[in-house]
């Protein structure tokens, strides 16, 4: 368990407001708030669930110290009874979410708070941030991990990520999305995410030559000789050199596990190269390690060109998700609990997308029996309950008059509880168990659904009860004004 | 100063090549690098350089603890000897830096380290990290700025933010790179950065109508009522409610400051009826603030079709740079040191701009005296000396026949020293002063560098015996191979 104090990773409004129901009578009142996204990155089918484990961490360590309360009463804008309430603070609601590598759809619920009004509004940002992070990173890097088709996926972009647990914990996340390994030393330490490396161009710079540096290399690490061998000029100076290396220092110990790394260059062209000169040389079972601004597009591309690659090291590309660095979850309002009451809350906009779904909400998602596979997921009211359904009528929630019989199904549903009155009551699995579930669940997607481009949209259908709670709220918002 | 240990934020490769120069007569050699990059984000003329303080932070608190030798030793790579060394390690070396908030152009030393090899080579990684990162945020935001012609930025995108120091010290960077305040409570407690915020839609959805929520934030924040007014419907009540609000509750108290917020919707359009309402009803100090995925473009592009607009609240696209998420500096052994001789060490590679500047460098920077604007910089060996040059005829490195002869300047050296011997020599300035400096230093460059579109390339070119020292090495790399 990390416990760094979070608490004060707020945003102000968090603050303001709490200190405004903290004024008032919405003090003792509940509220339900959902997270959940609206668009999948990169134009996918699916996103993959992360971050889990730091919001159970933060939650836990919530606090605020004296030095907080002093820094806040600075601001001149609380009620010194807020800030009483404040130096007692701590998390007294429930929580509920998916776990961590299950895939996810837009405008699903991944996590559910039920707190009272300030508890559950402070812990806005940290929740969404933790939850867009890593859920971000996992999604790409299982797109890299399924372009690469079997070919382990290290994560390599430590030193171009966005901060420390840019770093630390993009190289967990990237881990849960199917990577094999990470750079990132302290990622192994704290989170067992296992941390791999070999060398860099100064090493071979450091050498008065390039086969100097590589023996030293193969001498000092005979069971782990990656070499990189494009500092000066890859097939005219660092293959050879890599070959007399090899043939020098290890072959005659009966070791024939090495490879070769380039960071630059053609990959399609040199590593069909590479692989020609290691065959001639009688060296077949060298590994070819590439890592020159990978993604899943360029490793799908390249592999399709028939390039010899054994494995890749992907850094920038992964560890920001360059391509679309944002996962845009967001945190609204559902319900309201008024003497035991739930009462549906919607939030409308000029952005027709914007609009949420109200209430406290049940997700479930149905699995063929014959085949396995995830068919559609369902959401409904929390008072309602479709475990034992057999056989479920599901209607595309835009275009009603579009329906489907589901029949022959297992039914699971993907909230599980994490906290009860403010106690932890969830054990989260091994990192690597989360690894497995997430490639076993990304399995059972329909390949129309995982394709890269134009993907199949998945269903995500609002029980008849669901809809027409929305409905309502639609047409009676007005009365809101 | 921040204590967090983050020694074994490093890659891994750092340590396997330390372990090697620990077992070799390299222990003892002097190594040189410089962290620079190649490509300024988003096509700009300039960057802004910021994370310095990060990093003399994560030098100070440099230390192996004995649970990471333990860590360190199962991974069964490493020698005793050097694990002992591990235990005491500190960094002994000289460290000179550009100053946070410098314009900041490609290929520059931002950063050199002078250190025995094995303690420059294993803080590649943080101070990659600290610089990237930073750099940036410090570079888009100043951006967005810009684009805003004097209106008030806040930095709204903590919840979007890649970790938690993606949030934390992206808002550092953002006010280093100009903006106002920052939505990240934990941002002004530790750094300083103003935080402010009023309230979300979840505030309006908890009051049974949208004018009792105003009514309700007036009279609790009477001198900073900032109203949300896009929960249900802009222009048909979340503008009417709010005049009604301002004129029951704030107005016969004689406050004439407040203002009202859109996340949403079409910003001319709704700005512009805005203002119009408010001047309608007397109110025309209302001040209108906006922050619907906002950057430099869409800023830029609604000022000029007159939308009004007092300030912007920018999340995403800030806080991640969304449009170029990496800052692409790297890290380059430039030189060693052999019985005290600076040996300059360059790497070459397929692709020509890959090639380094070779050898430990002074930075120089000219200003003209007439003007006040900075002309060029200029690159030279660490043994040569320009500070008192009255006339320097400088020449485009790619294109040697391209000369010009500067007169009249004043010249300054970029880097200063921050370690000597290990011992921290600089005294960061106060945030506030790093973003003066920041932007008096961005008002001396010609508007043909600021320009978002194709600015022109400012000089930074090399002196003649750096050149030559360069072209030296690059036609007898051969011999390295």
């Amino acid at each position: 368990m990390n416990n760094t104090n979070y608490t004060l990773l707020c945003d102000f409004y968090e603050l303001t407001m709490g200190n405004g129901y903290f004024l008032s009578e919405k003090r003792n009142e509940t509220a339900y708030f959902d997270v959940f996204f609206r668009s999948i990155p990169d134009g996918g089918g699916f996103a993959i669930a992360a971050g889990l484990e730091q919001i159970i961490d933060y939650i836990k360590n919530l606090k605020f110290t004296e030095k907080d309360i002093e820094f806040l009463r600075s601001k001149g804008v609380f009620d010194e009874g807020f800030l009483s309430y404040l130096l007692d603070f701590k998390f007294t609601g429930d929580i509920y979410a998916i776990p961590e590598g299950t895939p996810i759809f837009p405008n699903e619920p991944i996590l559910t708070v039920k707190a009272p009004a300030i508890e559950a509004q402070f812990i806005e940002t940290f929740l969404l941030l933790a939850i867009n992070h890593q859920s971000l990173i996992a999604t790409k890097a299982n797109r890299i991990v399924r372009a690469a088709q079997g070919r382990p996926i290290a994560e390599f972009g430590s030193r171009r990520a966005q901060g420390s647990d840019g770093a630390i914990l993009g190289a967990r996340a990237a881990y849960i999305g199917g990577c094999a390994a990470t750079a990132c030393t302290i990622s192994d330490r704290d989170y067992g995410i296992p941390a791999t490396g070999t060398m860099a161009h100064s090493w071979v710079q450091m050498f008065d030559t390039e086969y100097e540096a590589f023996e030293a290399y193969c001498k000092l690490y005979p069971n782990n000789a990656t070499l990189l061998v494009d500092t000066y000029d890859v097939l005219g100076s660092g293959v050879p050199n890599a070959i007399k290396a090899f043939k020098e220092v290890l072959v005659p110990k009966g070791i024939r596990k090495f490879g070769v790394r380039i960071d630059s260059g053609d990959i399609a062209y040199l590593t069909k190269k590479i692989r020609k000169m290691m065959n001639e040389a009688g060296l077949p079972e060298c590994k070819i390690v590439v890592s020159n601004s990978m993604d899943e597009h360029i490793i799908r591309d390249i592999i399709a060109q028939g390039a010899e690659v054994d494995s890749f090291g992907v850094g920038e590309r992964l560890i920001t998700a360059k391509s679309e660095p944002v996962f845009g979850g967001v945190y609204k309002l559902v319900a309201v609990e008024k003497n035991g009451e739930v009462i549906p809350k919607i939030k409308i906009s000029e952005n027709p997308e914007k609009i949420t779904n109200p209430h406290f909400k049940k997700l479930y998602r149905l699995y063929d029996k014959a085949t396995g596979k995830a068919q559609a997921d369902l959401l409904c009211a929390y008072d309602e309950d479709f475990s034992d359904a057999t056989e479920l009528e599901l209607f595309d929630p835009s275009n009603t008059w579009k329906r489907k019989t589901f029949r022959n199904f297992e039914i699971r549903e993907l909230q599980v509880p994490i906290f009860k009155n403010g106690e932890c009551v969830y054990n989260p699995p091994a990192i690597a168990d989360v690894r497995a579930y997430c490639l076993t669940q990304v399995d059972k997607l329909w390949d129309e659904v995982t394709r890269f481009e134009n993907p199949h949209r998945y269903y995500v259908d609002l029980s008849q009860k669901l809809w027409d709670i929305k409905h309502s709220l639609l047409h009676s918002a007005g009365k809101r004004k």
